[in-house]
């Protein structure tokens, strides 16, 4: 086997590789207390949870022989289960957790126990194996199996639960190999699985197997559904698919499962294919926050700029798989842009869904809250739809597990090495060693635009050290010892003979700005947002003390100031609208009053009870 | 029982007194070729593919004893073979067709034999009756197998199919009643379908079962679903619901039956609640073209201004239902609000469905086509969601059928009669009979503004004639012999004793105009929308020579203009937007292309091949 190393993703080739994540201790700051809150309280409430919903007593289940009539929970229960076995995994290998490590240990116990002697594991199809491709999300499980196995090959070695992950991938392979079942999972996620256990375990039939599932999909082995193969995929192969389309989280574990296909197989069309759709996901699919997904009905992306604010479904598993799509296009290609998105897309997409406790999530993340929302439920599985606040768990609860993996594994995010030196490309206070150097990262970000990189330990000959630069960052500068010079958004890159104790400063411009969009996004014509850094911002209405959010207007001949803590304000006008029988006919002018817009970041709205809140406000005067 | 007169709807009391629709026999015009279309073409096409899809062979399969093996289609697709059912009934009314009452009368004799001895009659759910009234709509296709055999009593008389409903209705009372299960369906219908057979037949059990199914409604009988119980409206008690919410045709068809209710209860805080809820519907949750529902997930009301024309669900079906209801209460009140509101509808929402040769439909009416659309299915069975052409048919096909038994019984909607005289209340080439005179209304509306009604026939005793002029009409004058008068929005009353060969002329303005959408919808921002007359118009890209109709935005410093046939034209910019990485960013001021604006009438688009197309256009320069 390969030398274990604990990154969530590691490729054996490409432009950048990764650090562990015992290499890169986050320590403090934003996501530093984001990561420990996850420890702290996160993880455990999944668990509490999975016992309570009977998600994990299924596989108890499945031992005692008690299947279908005890299972419990949705279809793909299994999945979340796996899910936290690989946040625990993480979590373990991050901080030693002795009690998570137990808890591993014991449910590997229990999976192996409840695995069939050929390998097939699921509490809910094991009475007909593969009868439902296309909603039954067996394979799906099988992925997340394989990710939390992956965990813990690379944090703690062989146990149980990666010899029935192992197991379970050999199944996997002589079910559905060359030779098997012509057919692939209606919800992509084996894929990049496959690849990861075959770069955990150096087992090539993973590979074949992952390249497989790629080359069939698209070729319509699924059938036809209400919302149309497109929902998961299958209508085009996927080097000939020009956009990501449909279901947002299938389709961006698909394109992940496609990078790591085409890095390990040297595919450039497929690499090549993947990063035209990311562009164009971008360009026209995505929202001020990163969050992807318009649509409710099939949680798929809409049409090209159709972005409507009110009913943004921005699933925060499709931003958390967002940033793996990217992540692996910044390894493979090395291009800050990748980096850029992972930046935005945690500080708002991501960041958003959890409550201040880590123990409440949101599951859609909407851009427009138009009434007050009802207070959640929170003694019982909340309907996923519902939730205009925050909810302890869902019956789908794919998210509160995606971001107890994400935030365990968060330091490996954060910076790379190449043959030149080492990339830092998230802005994270820390502490990274790598072979040529150890840093330590001190910064406040992204309340405040410094970083300063200290170097603790460096080898002796020449060696780079680039810092990405955001793309929103004009005239940042950095400073190393006497010199200082202004850098352009990419990276900044700055090579010498390093020696400890030297630092460099880098000065991010933190002016708060203005942002308007696209004219072809309709439904916020007339509108900005206000950003600050990397973060979105929005109007909450328990901040307006004397204005109607719905009539709410900003004037923004002046960027938006700060105001104490991390508000932003900006003078406003609202009116008081008559009520009228038909909202359509004349124009109407009222009469404006004068306001203070208050905006707060977007990540912490939601956190003090009911509220409504727009991140696009009407510009005034209209321009 | 009560004399027969062929109305839908007949109430014992209420403002105004409906005309049968063989006393209203519509003369060519804009709606008497869509009944003749809906005569000649549209009710075969349903009967075509009832019999296509197997949905009237579940019928045979009932009384051969082989369901549930044969059961073909949805679980309600019984209410669409009696939505046809219904249609041709009204049309055999109206027109004398012998073929179709031959269709009937062996439909009905099936029906007899399908029956089960205690009245039960329903081919999906006979092996479990009412396991599912959340979803399993048994109910619901009572409701409409009701309906059909009230249409049949009020046109032909006693037959295998009134027979059927009537057994039906009293082992729905027995079943359903206050000794029986405390439930109601999961679909609203039977209801006002309830009532209706009342008026029919004069049997008080069913009025008080309709009223029993009004208390029930909103004291949580279902079960809680994803949606939640506002899904079904039976989260609140009809009385204290302040808006229609939930499942748009659900909240509609619910509203006529407690309409229905309380006119024949006497029960005049229901009424007022419904008043109430059709008020605050109007004012912030109804699209320009009358249409209603803005969510594709649960087909269901938006919040307050929530309507981005983007996802304008805009059922086909939800247009029919608020005809129904507006006209119901038109009827009880006799304010003209109500019978603008159908105009409107009528025109817009509802005539947008059908294609110009009657035999395909769209589903859900957007107002906003980004891309062109995929070709329609047409030798299957089209999914609804697809549908951005109209289709033939689709799995759940609710929408032809009820377009189909609409315009068969389209003359019972035209005018009305009181102790003052007669309403007319649409504007359709007619002969009309009533107790106090024969009419003719000539008329080229809406393309023309000038409409005579010419006096055949009167009784020699003073009374008067109520004309309703919409409320977008401003001097508007009505000519009586020498004296011309300018009227007002309301009803223009001219009372006289009048004489065979009088006439009136009364005189629409049909200059186009510009309409400004309040401010609270943001989703059209910046925009306005042509009208003229009763009509919505929209922009399709067949008709722009040279622009983007993602870009393109009017001038409206000039009404606009009309140019030729049905046309408007206004004059525009567009732009060609530069390609951007990231659609937001500082404000772009691209390059203006100067350009006319070619507009057709909304209910007209889509019938020359795929097309985009959008109601709201943006304002140039914005205001």
């Amino acid at each position: 086997m390969p030398q274990p190393m604990a990154c969530p993703v590691l490729p054996t080739t490409g432009a950048l590789r990764p650090i562990a994540i015992d290499d890169v201790r986050l320590t403090g700051g934003f996501w530093g207390k984001r990561q420990e809150r996850n420890a702290d309280r996160t993880i455990g409430h999944c668990l509490t949870w999975m016992r309570r919903a009977g998600w994990l007593a299924n596989f108890t289940a499945a031992v005692d022989g008690t299947l279908p009539a005890a299972r419990r929970g949705r279809e793909f229960s299994d999945a979340d289960v796996y899910k936290v076995a690989e946040a625990m995994a993480w979590e373990v290998g991050r901080s030693g957790n002795e009690r998570l490590d137990k808890e591993v240990l014991d449910f590997g116990e229990l999976l192996a126990a409840a695995q069939h002697p050929d390998g097939y594991l699921n509490t809910k199809f094991e009475a007909a194996r593969y009868s439902d491709l296309e909603w039954g999300h067996e394979l799906y499980c099988y992925g997340h199996l394989m990710q939390a196995g992956v965990a813990r090959l690379r944090t703690a070695g062989e146990d149980d639960l990666t010899a029935v992950t192992i197991r379970a991938a050999d199944h996997v392979c002589a079910e559905f190999g060359p030779d098997g079942r012509e057919r692939v999972c209606g919800h992509p996620e084996i894929e990049m699985a496959l690849v990861e256990l075959h770069r955990a375990t150096g087992e090539r039939r993973y590979l074949e197997q992952a390249k497989l599932f790629i080359d069939r999909r698209g070729t319509r082995t699924l059938a036809d559904i209400e919302f149309g193969r497109q929902y998961f995929q299958d209508d085009v192969p996927v080097k000939q698919a020009d956009v990501l389309h449909g279901h947002v989280v299938r389709a961006l574990y698909l394109a992940c499962g496609a990078v790591d296909v085409a890095v390990e197989t040297g595919d450039d069309e497929l690499l090549g294919a993947v990063v035209r759709q990311w562009e164009q996901t971008l360009a026209s699919r995505t929202y001020i926050t990163g969050g992807m997904g318009s649509r409710h009905q099939d949680e798929a992306f809409g049409e090209a700029f159709e972005l409507a604010p009110d009913r943004a479904y921005a699933e925060t598993c499709a931003a958390i798989a967002s940033v793996m799509l990217s992540w692996r296009l910044l390894l493979a290609t090395g291009e800050a842009r990748f980096a850029d998105l992972i930046e935005r897309t945690l500080f708002n997409a991501v960041a958003v869904s959890p409550d201040e406790q880590g123990t409440s999530f949101f599951y859609r993340n909407t851009l427009h809250q138009r009434r007050l929302p009802d207070l959640p439920v929170t003694d019982a599985e909340s309907p996923r739809a519902a939730a205009g606040m925050r909810a302890p768990w869902y019956e789908v609860s794919c998210c509160p597990t995606n971001i107890a993996r994400t935030l365990a594994s968060l330091g490996g995010y954060v910076a790379t090495t190449d043959v030149e030196g080492v990339q830092l490309h998230q802005f994270m206070a820390a502490q990274i060693q790598t072979d040529v150097a150890d840093l330590h990262v001190q910064t406040d970000y992204p309340h405040d635009g410094k970083v300063t990189v200290h170097v603790l330990r460096t080898v002796s000959r020449e060696w780079t050290l680039s810092v990405r630069i955001p793309s929103w960052a004009a005239n940042a500068t950095i400073r190393t010892g006497d010199s200082q010079q202004t850098v352009r958004p990419g990276y900044a890159k700055v090579r010498r003979k390093w020696q400890a104790g030297d630092q460099i400063v880098l000065d991010l411009p933190m002016t708060a700005r203005w942002t308007w969009p696209d004219p072809r996004i309709d439904a916020v014509r007339g509108c900005v947002a206000a950003e600050r850094g990397p973060l979105v911002y929005c109007l909450e209405s328990v901040d307006q003390s004397n204005a109607d959010l719905a009539t709410l207007a900003v004037l923004t001949t002046q960027p938006p100031e700060p105001s104490g803590g991390l508000t932003l304000t900006a003078p406003a006008r609202w009116s008081r609208l008559p009520d009228r029988s038909w909202p359509y006919g004349n124009a109407i002018t009222p009469q404006e009053l004068s306001s203070t817009a208050v905006f707060v970041p977007y990540h912490l709205w939601g956190n003090r009870g009911p509220s409504t809140m727009r991140v696009f406000v009407p510009e005034h005067p209209p321009q």
